[in-house]
């Protein structure tokens, strides 16, 4: 009986090796390598980006090429672009060992995730019955770019605490899982979500903290010295923050409807984001000596405004109606981060998300004929469940994963 | 009499309490929630981004959703929006104690900024005759972040003067002066401002230093030493610096008419740039000693001919007459610089608007069908005046709300 | 003999003055001057830029003015833009003593080409026969950037080798050879190189390369050693990197054709990116000790991809054929960087273009209607040579003139 204990232990708890010489160049170049075969495979342009568009445009009486989808949502896309790999990458720096490791490892995950999110979303979205092939455009490299956001907040849960070959693990899990899971929600639910709060978000926070409970080993929680920010971190961090909440408005109408659905999607985002920055400052300085602020708190909470309008950004809810999104989030996600419910990048988004979910349910009038507003306030909820579900489970199956002994080059500890 | 002196020392020099853990939550909240309300009360969806777009299209005739104002504006409108945000907070962060003040409190009063001025711009432009309420789109946000500019200017005179409480007053007040100030020269006086040279950027430099000049304590000007730059925060000014610099032809473009009225407003503002770099880089190597650079000078100066370009960008100036334009101003605003005449955000503004005038007054031809190139020089001028009086008086005024004795949470000094 | 030695030494060897106190102020103000002459000579708005426009629309029967080239090319220039001033700038602050310099005089050294550039590539590409002007418009200013980006390269070659004068004057003559080098190839080969591939960056990194070659002093490697980064530097350095490789989609599709070219340039190139940054953290992690990751590596062999898809941008070659050309790039460019065949800032540009040949040659489905692909092939690769060739030549006769003695305000050093 001891001897199978001990054995455990010895199975588990293996002396870890943060050698990755052999193994992060072995996971980039066969992943990459597979990737390339399936995109050979499957992957082919669609009717606006492929060269038979001007056909396409004859036999559609389309009149010009400004109507290519590429005109519509181009330059929203170079801003969610820009959010990923500056945004995100950024946002990590505020931590003083880990700028690099921030920024270096967010670019590598981002850059495989969209190949894999490009195929993955490609099956169950954009699968042409004719050939079995997936057609890509515009939108299908936007929708990538969302599909990454979702790891990427998971990771933010993770930073220092995993190798980057345990990130390029949690990523093909994380999106392979995001992509089912948003096919549940959008495609079977016909939820409403244009900017992915509770498809992105939640399912990233929660797959994110799930994984960040079971890797959790004691010995390197003085680690959380490291986590002090310093003077300059935070000035980096800022770019990283002012980026997303500059650009959120992009993130939440690059792909609503053409016309109206961009317009108010832009509108509703941009006035939410504003609210959420007054109550983030407010509640920021009533829990501080003297009322100095707290950089981290501002560069967490203002984005709160942000996700929690995504699932309700294109909805008629009024400019009244965004304020008070961004305003109720602003101060849930401070208080969030003040009474340490959770890691800084992670808390905004699970409680905006929640409270999202009711203001949808109220607010939105009529866009879903087929449904009464408590009808589709019903399945936005159930939609919110298998996020979650997603989230937790896939999680705790991709963390006991990373735990096995193996070639991870995680960091090192004296025992575990 | 002695006693009425002492009386009012002790009223005016009251020692200064630079807590604000009350005021700042508390102005933040109050203000925030009264957005809320009037926002409630008067704010709607205009045509473009109402649901009721499709049938607003039908009426008019209107052949695809591409037609909509968001295509025409949107990406102009997320470069003015990363100008306010990242170009305006990170041109503070050189004054090496301010970096996060500087990032930090331009979000937050350009947030709150931008709520006010929706309404304040709304009600004098965008007032819909039928129901009393404001209807927002593109335009209206675009607006919004340019009033937000105006203020911003003048926190750039201001800057570790006053407490971020004081910064939200006078931005409340500077928003509400900039709107009636806006609607008489526009409006009123019919004068034409695209990127508003004297509209936003005379009226916000004479705002700030009026304020500047009303608020000095001697005792503060030790602060001058810190007011030098330190290596790492000029390369983050630079940061700052060149988002303004590249984004100034969005600025001018943005709103301005569809078609070549863009078009041409980006490549006069591009090409002036362009000139006023090298007229700066000139100044600045020639005064100082082996010729090496100030980057104080290029972080200011170089962006004079964007602000100078500003009233003519639409007009048709000619290619070389954006250069000469830049040129002149590129000179003019190092001097400004050089010989002190005013703080470094300032100077460009100052000088440069009134050269922009001259070069009004002769080069724009018959854009006025109904007035004579010398007349429409003469409202030009009026204009002018305007923005100056508007800036001093209502700076003045302000300032001296400012130095009440009240609970703005000031830098203290020993004595008044 | 021995005389005419010591008399060329003397002439060769004259001690360095590092004064530029006059040289830049007079070369900056004179060659501004002179723009402002030849654009009042010979630069005009075209149709599309001019208030002729409305006329220009009724007569081409153009329904809109979303038509207008402006909003097809507007967003994609301002990412070129940024990609101008803070991709090249910042990728060039990793030197730890030319943080300043190497965003300073990018700076100054852009806004003076694109000028130059405007003017050279006008006579070249946009003169009017009718009335002998150049007529301007969006197009023309992105080309202008694109003109500068070719001497920006050249300018990493030299960075800490050659004053701002010299800079200056490299930036002249590069300029003036990429127009001509430039009209060779598109006009008189008839190649086709959307991203410029071959026409920027093989003709920019082979000129700069001679150059540096040209200006070798012994006495000045001792700078080496400040050629080491620092990690602030290095942070600074990502937010070049990742601008640039953010915009890359916007660089290779910013002047495709209308509708799916500017469509599929950007989705091949966001695949060849992709793909380029797995290989290079591949091959850098194999090459450290322990796997440790390289930032230089990092910051420049990712750019191989998009630089290599240049070329081949519009092309048919399918997202696989996209992202193999991603793959075999960031390995090669990483290996370049590795052994040290070049500077950091050229290796990818000149390996990736070799490469990029063979995938050409091979991968085109009939773009050209008149020729075989075996003969589009052949004349891509003289294509090739032209770039080189003017690199090379070009590049030898500007590094003898930079020798010369005179007042270029060169880094001195005790003997030559």
């Amino acid at each position: 009986m001891g001897n199978i204990a001990a054995c455990c232990r010895s199975f588990w708890c293996k002396p870890k090796n943060p050698d990755i010489r052999i193994s992060l160049p072995a996971i980039c170049f066969v992943w990459q390598i597979a990737m390339i075969i399936l995109f050979g495979l499957f992957v082919r342009y669609d009717d606006e980006s492929d060269a038979h568009w001007s056909e396409h445009k004859h036999k559609n009486n389309i009149t010009s090429d400004i109507e290519n989808d590429f005109y519509y949502r181009y330059p929203s896309f170079q801003d969610v672009h820009v959010m990923i790999f500056v945004g995100f990458g950024f946002l990590m720096t505020f931590l003083k060992r880990y700028s690099f490791g921030g920024v270096g490892f967010n670019f590598l995950i981002a850059a495989f995730g969209l190949q894999w999110a490009l195929l993955m979303q490609g099956w169950f979205h954009s699968l042409d019955p004719n050939d079995g092939l997936i057609k890509i455009g515009i939108e299908n490299i936007i929708n990538a770019d969302f599909c990454v956001a979702g790891c990427l907040i998971a990771y933010g849960a993770l930073l220092g605490k995993v190798s980057p070959v345990q990130l390029m693990v949690l990523t093909l899990f994380g999106i392979t899982l995001f992509a089912v899971e948003e096919y549940i929600i959008l495609n079977v639910l016909h939820v409403r979500d244009a900017g992915g709060s509770m498809v992105i978000h939640t399912f990233g926070a929660y797959y994110g903290l799930t994984i960040s409970w079971i890797l959790y080993r004691p010995k390197l929680d003085h680690s959380k010295n490291l986590s002090g920010s310093v003077y300059h971190s935070d000035v980096f961090a800022m770019i990283g923050t002012l980026f997303l909440w500059m650009y959120w408005p992009s993130f939440n109408s690059a792909i609503a409807d053409h016309g109206d659905g961009q317009h108010r999607a832009a509108i509703n985002t941009y006035l939410a984001l504003a609210a959420s920055v007054l109550t983030t400052f407010a509640i920021s300085s009533l829990s501080a000596k003297k009322g100095k602020l707290d950089m981290v708190h501002i560069q967490n909470a203002t984005l709160a405004g942000g996700v929690a309008m995504g699932t309700a950004a294109e909805f008629m809810i009024s400019p009244y109606g965004s304020l008070i999104v961004g305003f109720v989030c602003g101060i849930i996600s401070t208080f969030g981060y003040l009474f340490k419910f959770s890691s800084p990048s992670l808390s905004q988004a699970i409680l905006s998300v929640q409270l999202n979910q009711l203001v949808n349910t109220f607010d939105f009038e009529g866009n879903y004929a087929k449904r009464t507003p408590a009808t589709q306030g019903g399945f936005q909820a159930a939609g919110l469940c298998v996020a979650l579900a997603f989230g937790i489970v896939g999680g705790a199956i991709v963390g006991f994963i990373l735990r096995l002994p193996c070639c991870w080059g995680d960091p090192s500890d004296e025992n575990c």
